[in-house]
């Protein structure tokens, strides 16, 4: 999805604060969230006009129905967080959370199945699930756990997800220790020409600057609304400094 | 499944360390786990007989077909370990995994309508699987994910879970923070008269006799060669010691 801009091109794409949130996917994945938290996460979203809400698929209905006649979109996780699945049942999550208005899926890619060495299972899983999602005009992201994988691991987990049609690649889910690094992000920026979301710990303005300048071109955060207050913060400070 | 035995009754029945290996749920379920790895453990069930062995659902067939000709069943997880897919992706991932040669189903509940006070939605994403489940003679363990709930919650979810036709409600998936406590196994032995599961940190033969004497009747652990060798060592050593 997108092009191989160079550092400064993508810094200069992000200035606002709309741009900023145009790029957020404010997330609730907790599982213990309430029905009362995500309509207040739908709220949130139209009111900072946030890319998409993230959610579980049981929550998708819920969110689409809050957000109707906005621009946000809804996203739902799939195969969420362990990726460790049958791959019918992510195809068949997908699908399902589709039908009642997801439009983009975040699936977790198979690691077990990347640290055996299987390659050819780990694009088949991926391919299967974007074929379901293409076919709807969905996206699709692949969250490669990065914390559980070596450079190496990383490196093949990003080819084959480009490979596999994937119109993102993903850090971390954020429930199994590992946060989105500046370091993995820059990595996979180099290794796809797709997109690349950063996600795990982007707690502050600082963090979503950090990831944004690295190369991340979406963001997965449950902090968006307190980066984005932040952010409008600072770039209000500073355009009446001028 | 189980009676409303004594504690005095339970703990009589489990002596012998076979008797023990007999209730473990011997338990792989780490995203990163390589083929090699679930392999072993299908290795190490059938040596300590135990119970089951219990794996992600993209690990089924290769269970099932290392333990084929050998008493120990494959169980695997369902809406793992969030519980908060939709219903019927719970019960489709249970039955593809049941298709593929699994026996029992530990599915995590949907923990978010419970603290959302949504107690019909709990129970009939709970039947709904419970129905696949036992048109297939399989058993179903209902997770509680007891560390993210007040002793209030605990109860609805026991009485919830038995009402929509659980066979166990078990403590944790091992993968939110909690871990099964005495105090826990305890408060659900008193709530149900099915079986009761303790999961999560059980790690030595002093854990596994703590949650056997509170009142579980089937333990899920990674730990079970080690909490073997122990109780097996520790027994023998008062047998010689009469």
């Amino acid at each position: 999805m997108s092009s191989q801009n160079s550092a400064a091109d993508r810094k200069s794409a992000i200035q606002t604060w709309q741009q900023l949130a145009a790029i957020i996917d404010h997330t609730l994945l907790r599982p213990e969230a309430t029905a009362d938290q995500v309509v207040r996460l739908c709220e949130e979203a139209r009111e900072f006009s946030f890319g998409s809400v993230m959610v579980n698929s049981a929550r998708v209905a819920l969110a689409v129905s809050k957000l109707q006649g906005s621009a946000v979109k809804v996203g739902a996780v799939v195969g969420f967080p362990l990726g460790a699945s049958l791959t019918n049942v992510k195809v068949f999550e997908a699908a399902e959370a589709m039908k009642l208005g997801a439009r983009e899926i975040d699936m977790v890619m198979n690691i077990g199945a990347l640290k055996s060495g299987d390659h050819d299972f780990v694009l088949a899983d991926i391919r299967a699930v974007a074929e379901a999602v293409h076919a709807q005009k969905a996206l699709l992201k692949v969250i490669l756990e990065a914390g559980l994988l070596t450079n190496d691991e990383k490196l093949v987990a990003c080819e084959t997800s480009e490979k596999a049609g994937a119109d993102f690649v993903k850090t971390s889910t954020g429930f199994l220790g590992g946060v989105a690094t500046v370091e993995d992000v820059a990595l996979m920026r180099r290794a796809v020409t797709i997109g690349v979301k950063a996600s795990g710990g982007i707690r502050n303005a600082s963090d979503a600057r950090k990831m944004i300048d690295a190369g991340a071109t979406r963001l997965g955060t449950s902090s968006g609304v307190s980066i984005i207050r932040e952010w409008r913060a600072e770039t209000e400070g500073k355009s009446s400094a001028r």
